[in-house]
Protein backbone atom coordinates (compact mmCIF):
# COMPACT_ATOMS: atom_id res chain seq x y z
CA UNK A 1 0.00 0.00 0.00
CA UNK A 2 1.50 3.25 -0.52
CA UNK A 3 1.86 5.77 1.95
CA UNK A 4 0.04 8.72 0.32
CA UNK A 5 -3.54 8.43 -0.86
CA UNK A 6 -4.62 9.73 -3.90
CA UNK A 7 -7.99 11.41 -3.38
CA UNK A 8 -10.20 11.77 -6.03
CA UNK A 9 -12.84 13.99 -5.88
CA UNK A 10 -16.20 13.67 -7.95
CA UNK A 11 -17.63 16.86 -9.74
CA UNK A 12 -18.53 19.25 -6.66
CA UNK A 13 -16.80 17.60 -3.78
CA UNK A 14 -13.70 19.88 -5.00
CA UNK A 15 -13.20 21.86 -1.64
CA UNK A 16 -14.10 18.99 0.60
CA UNK A 17 -11.00 16.80 -1.38
CA UNK A 18 -8.46 19.68 -0.82
CA UNK A 19 -9.34 20.02 3.15
CA UNK A 20 -9.00 16.53 3.20
CA UNK A 21 -5.29 16.69 1.78
CA UNK A 22 -4.61 20.13 4.22
CA UNK A 23 -5.42 17.59 6.99
CA UNK A 24 -2.90 14.96 5.83
CA UNK A 25 -5.29 12.61 4.06
CA UNK A 26 -2.98 12.37 0.86
CA UNK A 27 -2.87 14.24 -2.88
CA UNK A 28 -5.82 15.26 -4.73
CA UNK A 29 -6.21 14.19 -8.18
CA UNK A 30 -9.08 14.96 -11.12
CA UNK A 31 -12.30 13.61 -11.92
CA UNK A 32 -13.63 14.85 -15.42
CA UNK A 33 -16.93 13.62 -15.89
CA UNK A 34 -19.80 15.30 -18.44
CA UNK A 35 -23.35 14.04 -19.85
CA UNK A 36 -23.78 13.07 -23.64
CA UNK A 37 -26.81 14.38 -25.25
CA UNK A 38 -28.71 11.08 -24.71
CA UNK A 39 -28.35 11.67 -21.01
CA UNK A 40 -25.45 8.90 -20.20
CA UNK A 41 -22.35 9.96 -18.33
CA UNK A 42 -19.09 10.08 -19.38
CA UNK A 43 -16.47 9.96 -16.94
CA UNK A 44 -12.46 9.56 -17.26
CA UNK A 45 -9.90 9.77 -14.42
CA UNK A 46 -7.45 11.83 -15.12
CA UNK A 47 -4.56 10.78 -12.98
CA UNK A 48 -2.48 8.00 -13.00
CA UNK A 49 -4.34 5.15 -10.41
CA UNK A 50 -2.18 1.95 -11.23
CA UNK A 51 -0.92 0.59 -7.79
CA UNK A 52 -2.43 3.60 -6.24
CA UNK A 53 -4.66 3.58 -2.87
CA UNK A 54 -7.60 5.70 -4.34
CA UNK A 55 -9.95 7.42 -2.23
CA UNK A 56 -13.30 8.78 -3.92
CA UNK A 57 -15.14 11.51 -2.26
CA UNK A 58 -18.55 11.68 -2.52
CA UNK A 59 -21.19 13.26 -0.79
CA UNK A 60 -24.34 10.99 -0.93
CA UNK A 61 -27.08 13.64 -0.63
CA UNK A 62 -29.64 13.74 -3.27
CA UNK A 63 -27.59 10.36 -4.48
CA UNK A 64 -30.33 8.78 -7.10
CA UNK A 65 -29.15 11.18 -10.38
CA UNK A 66 -25.29 10.52 -9.08
CA UNK A 67 -24.60 6.83 -8.09
CA UNK A 68 -24.34 5.54 -11.63
CA UNK A 69 -21.30 8.18 -12.24
CA UNK A 70 -19.77 6.95 -8.84
CA UNK A 71 -20.24 3.67 -9.47
CA UNK A 72 -18.22 4.59 -12.93
CA UNK A 73 -15.06 6.38 -11.56
CA UNK A 74 -14.97 3.15 -8.54
CA UNK A 75 -15.00 0.39 -10.97
CA UNK A 76 -12.45 2.60 -13.41
CA UNK A 77 -10.09 3.01 -10.61
CA UNK A 78 -10.17 -0.56 -10.28
CA UNK A 79 -9.83 -1.50 -14.13
CA UNK A 80 -6.48 0.75 -14.01
CA UNK A 81 -5.26 -0.95 -11.55
CA UNK A 82 -5.45 0.75 -8.01
CA UNK A 83 -4.54 -0.97 -5.17
CA UNK A 84 -7.76 -0.33 -3.30
CA UNK A 85 -10.60 2.02 -4.03
CA UNK A 86 -12.95 3.29 -1.26
CA UNK A 87 -15.18 6.01 -0.77
CA UNK A 88 -15.11 9.15 0.96
CA UNK A 89 -18.86 9.87 1.57
CA UNK A 90 -19.18 12.90 4.21
CA UNK A 91 -23.04 12.18 3.93
CA UNK A 92 -24.25 8.41 3.10
CA UNK A 93 -27.11 8.15 1.72
CA UNK A 94 -30.08 5.78 1.97
CA UNK A 95 -29.88 4.71 5.89
CA UNK A 96 -33.63 5.60 6.27
CA UNK A 97 -35.57 2.82 4.81
CA UNK A 98 -33.96 -0.04 6.95
CA UNK A 99 -36.60 -2.66 7.21
CA UNK A 100 -40.66 -3.14 5.31
CA UNK A 101 -43.08 -1.31 7.25
CA UNK A 102 -46.00 -2.58 4.76
CA UNK A 103 -45.78 -5.46 2.61
CA UNK A 104 -43.91 -5.12 -0.36
CA UNK A 105 -41.94 -2.65 0.81
CA UNK A 106 -38.06 -2.40 -0.68
CA UNK A 107 -35.62 -2.23 1.88
CA UNK A 108 -33.76 0.41 0.09
CA UNK A 109 -30.67 0.03 3.00
CA UNK A 110 -29.60 -2.99 2.29
CA UNK A 111 -29.61 -3.20 -1.80
CA UNK A 112 -27.46 0.46 -1.31
CA UNK A 113 -25.17 -1.16 0.91
CA UNK A 114 -25.26 -3.87 -1.30
CA UNK A 115 -24.23 -2.35 -4.32
CA UNK A 116 -21.42 0.04 -2.41
CA UNK A 117 -20.07 -2.37 -0.70
CA UNK A 118 -19.65 -4.30 -4.22
CA UNK A 119 -18.63 -1.32 -6.17
CA UNK A 120 -15.65 -0.19 -3.02
CA UNK A 121 -12.66 -1.93 -0.74
CA UNK A 122 -13.53 0.74 2.14
CA UNK A 123 -16.54 3.62 3.44
CA UNK A 124 -15.95 6.45 5.27
CA UNK A 125 -18.83 8.72 6.29
CA UNK A 126 -19.75 11.11 9.47
CA UNK A 127 -22.58 10.45 11.48
CA UNK A 128 -25.02 8.03 9.20
CA UNK A 129 -28.84 8.02 10.53
CA UNK A 130 -28.53 4.43 11.86
CA UNK A 131 -32.08 3.82 13.61
CA UNK A 132 -32.84 -0.18 13.99
CA UNK A 133 -29.06 -1.31 12.68
CA UNK A 134 -26.86 -0.83 15.48
CA UNK A 135 -24.29 0.08 13.10
CA UNK A 136 -22.63 0.58 9.82
CA UNK A 137 -21.31 -3.21 9.89
CA UNK A 138 -24.86 -4.70 9.78
CA UNK A 139 -25.68 -3.28 6.24
CA UNK A 140 -22.23 -2.65 4.65
CA UNK A 141 -19.42 -6.03 4.14
CA UNK A 142 -16.60 -3.83 3.76
CA UNK A 143 -14.57 -2.45 6.26
CA UNK A 144 -16.73 1.10 7.33
CA UNK A 145 -15.98 3.75 9.56
CA UNK A 146 -18.51 6.12 11.22
CA UNK A 147 -17.31 9.92 12.46
CA UNK A 148 -18.61 11.43 14.94
CA UNK A 149 -18.93 14.95 14.34
CA UNK A 150 -20.50 15.61 17.71
CA UNK A 151 -16.85 16.80 18.97
CA UNK A 152 -16.67 19.51 15.71
CA UNK A 153 -20.16 20.74 16.78
CA UNK A 154 -19.60 20.94 20.68
CA UNK A 155 -16.53 23.24 19.72
CA UNK A 156 -18.49 25.34 17.62
CA UNK A 157 -20.85 25.94 19.90
CA UNK A 158 -18.41 26.44 22.89
CA UNK A 159 -16.99 29.36 20.68
CA UNK A 160 -19.67 31.31 19.03
CA UNK A 161 -22.78 30.59 21.61
CA UNK A 162 -23.12 32.46 25.27
CA UNK A 163 -24.48 30.50 27.52
CA UNK A 164 -26.14 27.52 25.03
CA UNK A 165 -28.85 25.60 26.00
CA UNK A 166 -28.65 22.52 23.98
CA UNK A 167 -32.31 20.93 22.96
CA UNK A 168 -32.54 17.56 20.91
CA UNK A 169 -35.22 17.21 18.51
CA UNK A 170 -36.85 13.29 19.86
CA UNK A 171 -35.77 11.39 22.75
CA UNK A 172 -33.94 8.83 20.31
CA UNK A 173 -31.54 11.74 20.31
CA UNK A 174 -30.55 11.77 23.97
CA UNK A 175 -27.22 10.25 24.17
CA UNK A 176 -25.64 12.13 21.47
CA UNK A 177 -26.97 15.82 23.08
CA UNK A 178 -26.11 14.60 26.17
CA UNK A 179 -22.44 13.97 24.73
CA UNK A 180 -22.10 17.47 22.99
CA UNK A 181 -23.32 19.07 26.44
CA UNK A 182 -20.83 17.18 28.59
CA UNK A 183 -18.37 17.88 26.33
CA UNK A 184 -18.66 21.65 26.99
CA UNK A 185 -20.37 21.86 30.12
CA UNK A 186 -23.88 22.85 29.06
CA UNK A 187 -26.94 21.87 30.10
CA UNK A 188 -29.54 20.15 28.16
CA UNK A 189 -32.89 18.52 27.14
CA UNK A 190 -34.71 16.80 24.25
CA UNK A 191 -38.26 17.42 22.75
CA UNK A 192 -40.73 14.65 22.65
CA UNK A 193 -41.55 14.37 18.46
CA UNK A 194 -44.45 12.98 16.74
CA UNK A 195 -44.18 12.54 12.95
CA UNK A 196 -47.65 12.10 10.79
CA UNK A 197 -45.69 12.82 7.21
CA UNK A 198 -42.53 13.80 5.20
CA UNK A 199 -43.73 17.36 5.98
CA UNK A 200 -46.30 16.99 8.82
CA UNK A 201 -44.53 17.44 11.96
CA UNK A 202 -45.09 18.64 15.81
CA UNK A 203 -42.83 18.55 19.22
CA UNK A 204 -43.38 19.17 22.46
CA UNK A 205 -40.95 20.78 25.12
CA UNK A 206 -39.87 19.98 28.65
CA UNK A 207 -40.15 22.39 30.98
CA UNK A 208 -37.72 24.66 30.71
CA UNK A 209 -37.69 26.79 33.62
CA UNK A 210 -34.69 29.05 35.06
CA UNK A 211 -33.43 28.93 31.46
CA UNK A 212 -34.51 32.08 30.55
CA UNK A 213 -30.87 33.75 29.80
CA UNK A 214 -29.42 30.83 28.05
CA UNK A 215 -29.29 30.73 24.51
CA UNK A 216 -31.09 27.69 23.02
CA UNK A 217 -29.03 25.71 20.77
CA UNK A 218 -31.15 23.12 18.67
CA UNK A 219 -29.13 20.50 17.47
CA UNK A 220 -30.02 17.27 14.99
CA UNK A 221 -28.27 15.17 13.03
CA UNK A 222 -29.93 16.52 9.59
CA UNK A 223 -31.89 18.94 8.49
CA UNK A 224 -33.98 18.26 5.31
CA UNK A 225 -37.76 19.29 5.29
CA UNK A 226 -36.71 21.66 8.32
CA UNK A 227 -40.32 21.29 10.06
CA UNK A 228 -39.05 19.41 13.11
CA UNK A 229 -37.06 22.56 13.71
CA UNK A 230 -39.36 24.94 12.73
CA UNK A 231 -41.67 23.63 14.79
CA UNK A 232 -39.49 23.70 17.45
CA UNK A 233 -38.49 27.54 17.02
CA UNK A 234 -41.97 28.58 17.25
CA UNK A 235 -43.14 26.82 20.07
CA UNK A 236 -39.58 28.30 22.38
CA UNK A 237 -41.14 31.47 21.23
CA UNK A 238 -44.36 30.63 22.63
CA UNK A 239 -42.80 29.87 25.68
CA UNK A 240 -41.04 33.14 26.02
CA UNK A 241 -37.39 31.58 25.57
CA UNK A 242 -34.91 33.93 22.92
CA UNK A 243 -34.45 32.67 19.40
CA UNK A 244 -32.70 29.70 18.83
CA UNK A 245 -29.19 28.87 17.20
CA UNK A 246 -29.40 25.89 14.74
CA UNK A 247 -26.46 23.87 14.82
CA UNK A 248 -27.24 20.23 12.61
CA UNK A 249 -24.77 18.33 10.96
CA UNK A 250 -26.00 17.31 7.40
CA UNK A 251 -27.61 19.82 5.78
CA UNK A 252 -29.92 18.40 2.82
CA UNK A 253 -32.47 21.61 3.11
CA UNK A 254 -35.32 20.30 0.27
CA UNK A 255 -36.72 23.19 -1.17
CA UNK A 256 -37.49 26.67 0.44
CA UNK A 257 -36.45 24.51 3.96
CA UNK A 258 -33.59 26.76 4.87
CA UNK A 259 -35.30 30.07 3.83
CA UNK A 260 -38.40 29.34 6.15
CA UNK A 261 -36.27 28.07 9.01
CA UNK A 262 -33.59 31.25 8.74
CA UNK A 263 -36.98 33.49 9.31
CA UNK A 264 -37.76 31.80 12.53
CA UNK A 265 -34.13 31.25 14.15
CA UNK A 266 -31.29 33.85 15.19
CA UNK A 267 -28.66 31.10 13.26
CA UNK A 268 -28.42 28.08 11.26
CA UNK A 269 -24.95 26.41 10.70
CA UNK A 270 -24.12 23.16 9.41
CA UNK A 271 -21.01 21.14 9.10
CA UNK A 272 -19.51 20.66 5.86
CA UNK A 273 -20.40 16.97 4.60
CA UNK A 274 -23.29 18.61 1.98
CA UNK A 275 -22.14 21.73 0.66
CA UNK A 276 -24.43 24.57 1.68
CA UNK A 277 -24.38 28.30 2.23
CA UNK A 278 -24.95 27.48 6.12
CA UNK A 279 -21.59 25.42 6.21
CA UNK A 280 -19.87 26.48 9.38
CA UNK A 281 -17.74 23.49 10.92
CA UNK A 282 -15.44 21.26 8.86
CA UNK A 283 -15.32 18.31 8.66
CA UNK A 284 -12.11 16.42 6.79
CA UNK A 285 -9.82 16.88 10.04
CA UNK A 286 -11.95 14.17 11.58
CA UNK A 287 -12.48 12.33 8.39
CA UNK A 288 -8.91 12.33 7.53
CA UNK A 289 -8.18 10.59 11.03
CA UNK A 290 -10.63 7.89 10.12
CA UNK A 291 -9.57 7.55 6.95
CA UNK A 292 -6.00 6.54 8.73
CA UNK A 293 -7.14 4.56 10.86
CA UNK A 294 -9.72 2.51 8.35
CA UNK A 295 -8.63 -1.41 8.20
CA UNK A 296 -7.91 -2.80 5.19
CA UNK A 297 -10.15 -5.39 3.45
CA UNK A 298 -9.00 -8.56 3.40
CA UNK A 299 -7.64 -9.48 -0.23
CA UNK A 300 -10.40 -12.59 -1.31
CA UNK B 1 -41.73 -21.76 -13.03
CA UNK B 2 -45.50 -20.49 -12.98
CA UNK B 3 -46.16 -20.33 -16.50
CA UNK B 4 -48.17 -16.60 -16.13
CA UNK B 5 -44.91 -14.48 -15.47
CA UNK B 6 -46.28 -11.24 -13.40
CA UNK B 7 -45.09 -8.31 -15.28
CA UNK B 8 -44.32 -5.13 -13.57
CA UNK B 9 -44.01 -1.61 -14.78
CA UNK B 10 -41.25 1.00 -13.22
CA UNK B 11 -43.11 4.27 -13.59
CA UNK B 12 -43.40 5.36 -17.26
CA UNK B 13 -43.74 2.03 -18.80
CA UNK B 14 -47.27 1.27 -17.76
CA UNK B 15 -48.06 1.49 -21.59
CA UNK B 16 -45.42 -0.83 -23.17
CA UNK B 17 -46.62 -3.48 -19.85
CA UNK B 18 -50.41 -3.52 -20.78
CA UNK B 19 -49.09 -4.15 -24.88
CA UNK B 20 -46.70 -7.16 -23.49
CA UNK B 21 -49.38 -8.52 -21.64
CA UNK B 22 -51.88 -7.89 -24.30
CA UNK B 23 -49.47 -9.87 -26.29
CA UNK B 24 -49.78 -12.73 -24.34
CA UNK B 25 -46.36 -11.90 -22.03
CA UNK B 26 -47.99 -12.72 -18.83
CA UNK B 27 -50.49 -10.72 -16.06
CA UNK B 28 -49.52 -6.88 -14.91
CA UNK B 29 -49.17 -5.96 -11.53
CA UNK B 30 -47.95 -2.78 -10.00
CA UNK B 31 -45.52 -0.75 -8.67
CA UNK B 32 -45.44 2.45 -6.26
CA UNK B 33 -42.73 4.71 -6.01
CA UNK B 34 -41.74 8.22 -5.10
CA UNK B 35 -38.98 10.38 -3.89
CA UNK B 36 -38.66 11.70 -0.13
CA UNK B 37 -38.16 15.49 0.20
CA UNK B 38 -34.09 14.57 1.02
CA UNK B 39 -34.19 12.81 -2.79
CA UNK B 40 -34.46 9.10 -1.69
CA UNK B 41 -36.50 7.07 -3.81
CA UNK B 42 -39.28 4.87 -1.46
CA UNK B 43 -40.24 1.97 -3.92
CA UNK B 44 -43.17 -0.98 -3.10
CA UNK B 45 -44.30 -3.85 -4.90
CA UNK B 46 -48.06 -3.92 -4.82
CA UNK B 47 -48.63 -7.33 -6.37
CA UNK B 48 -47.18 -10.37 -4.61
CA UNK B 49 -44.01 -11.94 -6.07
CA UNK B 50 -43.44 -14.81 -3.79
CA UNK B 51 -42.83 -17.58 -6.01
CA UNK B 52 -43.65 -16.00 -9.26
CA UNK B 53 -41.77 -15.30 -12.13
CA UNK B 54 -41.16 -11.52 -11.93
CA UNK B 55 -40.49 -9.55 -15.73
CA UNK B 56 -39.60 -5.84 -14.53
CA UNK B 57 -40.52 -3.50 -17.63
CA UNK B 58 -37.84 -0.14 -17.35
CA UNK B 59 -37.03 1.12 -20.73
CA UNK B 60 -33.38 2.83 -20.24
CA UNK B 61 -33.49 6.45 -21.34
CA UNK B 62 -31.63 8.90 -19.51
CA UNK B 63 -30.43 5.92 -17.14
CA UNK B 64 -28.76 7.96 -14.43
CA UNK B 65 -31.47 9.17 -12.55
CA UNK B 66 -34.04 6.69 -12.19
CA UNK B 67 -31.06 3.28 -11.89
CA UNK B 68 -31.43 3.31 -8.43
CA UNK B 69 -34.78 2.73 -8.23
CA UNK B 70 -34.57 0.02 -10.74
CA UNK B 71 -32.04 -1.82 -8.50
CA UNK B 72 -34.61 -1.58 -5.66
CA UNK B 73 -37.52 -3.12 -7.01
CA UNK B 74 -35.18 -6.08 -8.59
CA UNK B 75 -33.82 -6.38 -5.46
CA UNK B 76 -37.10 -6.18 -3.53
CA UNK B 77 -38.74 -8.68 -6.14
CA UNK B 78 -35.74 -10.94 -5.04
CA UNK B 79 -36.26 -10.81 -1.60
CA UNK B 80 -39.61 -10.94 -1.37
CA UNK B 81 -39.31 -14.24 -3.06
CA UNK B 82 -39.88 -13.93 -7.10
CA UNK B 83 -39.05 -17.11 -8.53
CA UNK B 84 -36.65 -15.25 -10.73
CA UNK B 85 -36.47 -11.69 -11.99
CA UNK B 86 -35.51 -9.94 -15.52
CA UNK B 87 -35.35 -6.88 -17.06
CA UNK B 88 -37.35 -6.14 -19.81
CA UNK B 89 -35.61 -3.24 -21.10
CA UNK B 90 -37.38 -1.70 -24.60
CA UNK B 91 -34.16 0.65 -24.85
CA UNK B 92 -30.88 -0.31 -22.96
CA UNK B 93 -28.56 2.04 -21.89
CA UNK B 94 -24.85 2.60 -21.72
CA UNK B 95 -23.96 0.21 -25.44
CA UNK B 96 -21.74 3.13 -26.56
CA UNK B 97 -18.63 3.55 -23.83
CA UNK B 98 -17.27 0.11 -24.77
CA UNK B 99 -13.52 0.53 -24.55
CA UNK B 100 -11.40 3.57 -23.21
CA UNK B 101 -10.34 5.83 -26.28
CA UNK B 102 -8.24 7.81 -23.96
CA UNK B 103 -6.06 6.82 -20.80
CA UNK B 104 -8.41 6.72 -17.79
CA UNK B 105 -11.45 7.08 -19.19
CA UNK B 106 -14.02 4.89 -17.53
CA UNK B 107 -15.49 1.65 -19.89
CA UNK B 108 -19.27 2.36 -18.75
CA UNK B 109 -20.53 -0.48 -20.92
CA UNK B 110 -18.80 -3.29 -18.53
CA UNK B 111 -19.52 -1.35 -15.05
CA UNK B 112 -23.47 -0.98 -16.04
CA UNK B 113 -23.59 -4.33 -17.62
CA UNK B 114 -22.26 -5.72 -14.51
CA UNK B 115 -24.72 -4.27 -12.48
CA UNK B 116 -27.14 -5.01 -14.52
CA UNK B 117 -25.84 -8.64 -14.21
CA UNK B 118 -25.67 -8.54 -10.60
CA UNK B 119 -29.43 -7.39 -9.95
CA UNK B 120 -31.71 -9.29 -12.67
CA UNK B 121 -31.61 -13.14 -14.20
CA UNK B 122 -32.45 -12.03 -17.46
CA UNK B 123 -32.26 -9.87 -19.92
CA UNK B 124 -34.87 -8.80 -23.22
CA UNK B 125 -33.92 -5.64 -25.40
CA UNK B 126 -34.22 -4.40 -28.69
CA UNK B 127 -31.76 -3.45 -30.90
CA UNK B 128 -28.79 -2.51 -28.54
CA UNK B 129 -26.32 0.04 -30.05
CA UNK B 130 -23.61 -2.80 -30.42
CA UNK B 131 -20.65 -1.60 -31.87
CA UNK B 132 -16.84 -3.40 -31.12
CA UNK B 133 -19.13 -5.97 -29.14
CA UNK B 134 -20.45 -8.57 -31.44
CA UNK B 135 -23.52 -9.95 -28.62
CA UNK B 136 -24.94 -8.63 -25.54
CA UNK B 137 -23.34 -12.05 -24.23
CA UNK B 138 -19.84 -10.21 -24.30
CA UNK B 139 -21.06 -7.76 -21.83
CA UNK B 140 -23.87 -9.55 -19.56
CA UNK B 141 -23.32 -12.48 -17.71
CA UNK B 142 -26.96 -13.18 -17.50
CA UNK B 143 -29.37 -15.17 -20.00
CA UNK B 144 -30.12 -11.83 -22.36
CA UNK B 145 -31.75 -11.41 -25.92
CA UNK B 146 -31.72 -8.59 -28.63
CA UNK B 147 -34.95 -8.39 -30.23
CA UNK B 148 -34.81 -7.26 -33.90
CA UNK B 149 -37.22 -4.00 -34.53
CA UNK B 150 -36.36 -4.62 -38.43
CA UNK B 151 -39.34 -6.36 -39.25
CA UNK B 152 -41.55 -4.14 -37.92
CA UNK B 153 -39.66 -1.04 -38.86
CA UNK B 154 -39.76 -2.68 -42.58
CA UNK B 155 -43.67 -3.55 -42.12
CA UNK B 156 -44.79 -0.27 -41.66
CA UNK B 157 -42.39 1.47 -44.43
CA UNK B 158 -44.10 -1.15 -46.60
CA UNK B 159 -47.50 0.19 -45.77
CA UNK B 160 -47.11 4.01 -45.24
CA UNK B 161 -44.61 5.01 -47.70
CA UNK B 162 -45.29 4.84 -51.51
CA UNK B 163 -41.60 3.58 -53.77
CA UNK B 164 -39.47 3.91 -50.62
CA UNK B 165 -35.87 4.13 -50.91
CA UNK B 166 -34.36 3.20 -47.51
CA UNK B 167 -30.97 5.46 -47.13
CA UNK B 168 -29.05 4.25 -43.53
CA UNK B 169 -26.47 6.63 -41.88
CA UNK B 170 -23.56 5.50 -42.38
CA UNK B 171 -21.31 1.88 -43.55
CA UNK B 172 -22.12 0.11 -40.24
CA UNK B 173 -25.36 0.42 -40.86
CA UNK B 174 -25.39 -1.21 -44.37
CA UNK B 175 -26.15 -4.88 -43.41
CA UNK B 176 -29.56 -3.75 -40.93
CA UNK B 177 -30.69 -1.23 -43.96
CA UNK B 178 -30.37 -3.93 -46.86
CA UNK B 179 -32.55 -5.89 -44.44
CA UNK B 180 -35.31 -3.99 -44.10
CA UNK B 181 -35.32 -2.71 -47.78
CA UNK B 182 -35.28 -6.45 -48.92
CA UNK B 183 -37.80 -7.48 -46.66
CA UNK B 184 -40.00 -5.27 -48.68
CA UNK B 185 -37.88 -5.31 -52.05
CA UNK B 186 -36.78 -2.01 -51.86
CA UNK B 187 -34.17 0.24 -53.02
CA UNK B 188 -31.50 1.10 -50.53
CA UNK B 189 -28.26 3.14 -49.83
CA UNK B 190 -26.31 4.41 -46.89
CA UNK B 191 -23.95 7.49 -46.49
CA UNK B 192 -20.72 8.48 -45.18
CA UNK B 193 -20.67 10.05 -41.87
CA UNK B 194 -18.02 12.07 -40.01
CA UNK B 195 -18.69 12.81 -36.35
CA UNK B 196 -16.58 15.53 -34.92
CA UNK B 197 -18.59 16.00 -31.70
CA UNK B 198 -21.66 15.25 -29.66
CA UNK B 199 -23.28 17.79 -31.99
CA UNK B 200 -21.31 18.24 -34.62
CA UNK B 201 -21.94 15.31 -37.97
CA UNK B 202 -21.17 15.85 -41.45
CA UNK B 203 -23.07 12.90 -43.84
CA UNK B 204 -22.08 12.35 -47.72
CA UNK B 205 -25.11 10.88 -50.29
CA UNK B 206 -24.11 7.96 -52.90
CA UNK B 207 -24.99 8.73 -56.03
CA UNK B 208 -29.15 8.60 -56.35
CA UNK B 209 -29.30 8.94 -60.10
CA UNK B 210 -32.71 8.16 -61.20
CA UNK B 211 -33.95 7.53 -57.65
CA UNK B 212 -36.22 11.01 -58.25
CA UNK B 213 -39.91 9.19 -57.92
CA UNK B 214 -38.97 7.87 -54.80
CA UNK B 215 -39.73 8.80 -51.34
CA UNK B 216 -36.52 8.56 -49.18
CA UNK B 217 -36.87 7.06 -45.81
CA UNK B 218 -33.73 7.74 -43.98
CA UNK B 219 -33.97 4.74 -41.03
CA UNK B 220 -31.40 4.52 -37.78
CA UNK B 221 -31.07 2.75 -34.91
CA UNK B 222 -31.33 5.70 -32.45
CA UNK B 223 -31.88 9.44 -32.87
CA UNK B 224 -30.55 11.66 -30.17
CA UNK B 225 -29.07 15.04 -31.10
CA UNK B 226 -30.97 14.23 -34.56
CA UNK B 227 -28.19 15.82 -36.13
CA UNK B 228 -27.05 13.09 -38.73
CA UNK B 229 -30.81 13.08 -39.65
CA UNK B 230 -30.79 16.88 -40.33
CA UNK B 231 -27.92 16.87 -42.17
CA UNK B 232 -29.26 13.95 -44.34
CA UNK B 233 -32.37 15.98 -44.95
CA UNK B 234 -30.70 18.69 -45.30
CA UNK B 235 -28.35 17.08 -47.64
CA UNK B 236 -31.48 15.43 -49.81
CA UNK B 237 -33.03 18.86 -50.19
CA UNK B 238 -30.22 20.35 -52.07
CA UNK B 239 -30.21 17.46 -54.57
CA UNK B 240 -33.12 17.75 -55.65
CA UNK B 241 -35.18 14.57 -53.85
CA UNK B 242 -38.01 14.86 -52.04
CA UNK B 243 -38.01 15.72 -48.15
CA UNK B 244 -37.33 12.01 -46.23
CA UNK B 245 -39.93 10.18 -43.74
CA UNK B 246 -37.44 9.09 -40.98
CA UNK B 247 -38.29 6.15 -39.28
CA UNK B 248 -35.99 4.86 -35.87
CA UNK B 249 -35.95 2.48 -33.69
CA UNK B 250 -34.97 4.44 -30.17
CA UNK B 251 -36.86 7.83 -30.03
CA UNK B 252 -34.08 9.63 -27.50
CA UNK B 253 -33.92 12.91 -29.09
CA UNK B 254 -32.58 15.49 -26.62
CA UNK B 255 -33.80 18.89 -26.33
CA UNK B 256 -34.52 20.17 -29.26
CA UNK B 257 -33.91 17.47 -31.66
CA UNK B 258 -37.52 16.64 -32.28
CA UNK B 259 -38.59 20.08 -33.11
CA UNK B 260 -35.80 20.71 -35.13
CA UNK B 261 -35.88 17.49 -37.09
CA UNK B 262 -39.56 17.74 -37.27
CA UNK B 263 -38.92 21.16 -39.81
CA UNK B 264 -36.94 19.73 -42.25
CA UNK B 265 -38.57 16.08 -43.06
CA UNK B 266 -42.12 14.76 -44.21
CA UNK B 267 -42.83 12.44 -41.47
CA UNK B 268 -40.72 10.91 -38.21
CA UNK B 269 -42.16 7.36 -36.84
CA UNK B 270 -40.26 5.71 -33.95
CA UNK B 271 -40.66 2.14 -32.44
CA UNK B 272 -42.18 2.65 -29.26
CA UNK B 273 -39.24 1.74 -27.03
CA UNK B 274 -38.64 4.84 -25.38
CA UNK B 275 -42.04 6.67 -25.14
CA UNK B 276 -41.91 9.83 -27.40
CA UNK B 277 -44.72 11.58 -29.18
CA UNK B 278 -43.22 9.93 -32.67
CA UNK B 279 -44.06 6.13 -31.30
CA UNK B 280 -46.21 4.71 -34.21
CA UNK B 281 -44.46 1.19 -34.41
CA UNK B 282 -45.13 -1.41 -31.86
CA UNK B 283 -42.55 -3.46 -29.93
CA UNK B 284 -44.45 -5.54 -27.57
CA UNK B 285 -45.47 -8.23 -29.68
CA UNK B 286 -41.43 -9.07 -30.94
CA UNK B 287 -40.86 -8.29 -26.98
CA UNK B 288 -43.25 -10.67 -25.76
CA UNK B 289 -42.04 -14.23 -28.26
CA UNK B 290 -38.31 -12.88 -26.89
CA UNK B 291 -39.73 -13.13 -23.40
CA UNK B 292 -41.21 -16.35 -23.92
CA UNK B 293 -38.20 -17.68 -25.61
CA UNK B 294 -35.31 -16.47 -23.35
CA UNK B 295 -33.80 -20.14 -21.43
CA UNK B 296 -33.46 -19.77 -17.79
CA UNK B 297 -30.23 -18.46 -15.81
CA UNK B 298 -28.41 -21.95 -14.47
CA UNK B 299 -29.46 -21.44 -10.48
CA UNK B 300 -26.18 -21.10 -8.59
Amino acid sequence: MTPHPLILPLPGNESFARDLAAAGGGEVGAVESRRFPDGETYLRLMSPVAGRAVDLVATLAGPDPDFLRLAFAADAARAQGAARVRLIAPYLAYMRQDKAFHPGEAVTSDTFARLVSLLVDGLVTVDPHLHRRAALADLYTIPAAAVQAAPALADWIAAEVERPLLIGPDSESAQWVQAIAERIGAPWAVMEKTRRGDFDVSVELPDLTGRAGHTPVLVDDIASSGRTLIAAAELLAARGLARPVCAVVHALFAGDAYARLKAVVARVVSCDSVPHPSNAIRLAPLVAQAMAALPDRPRT
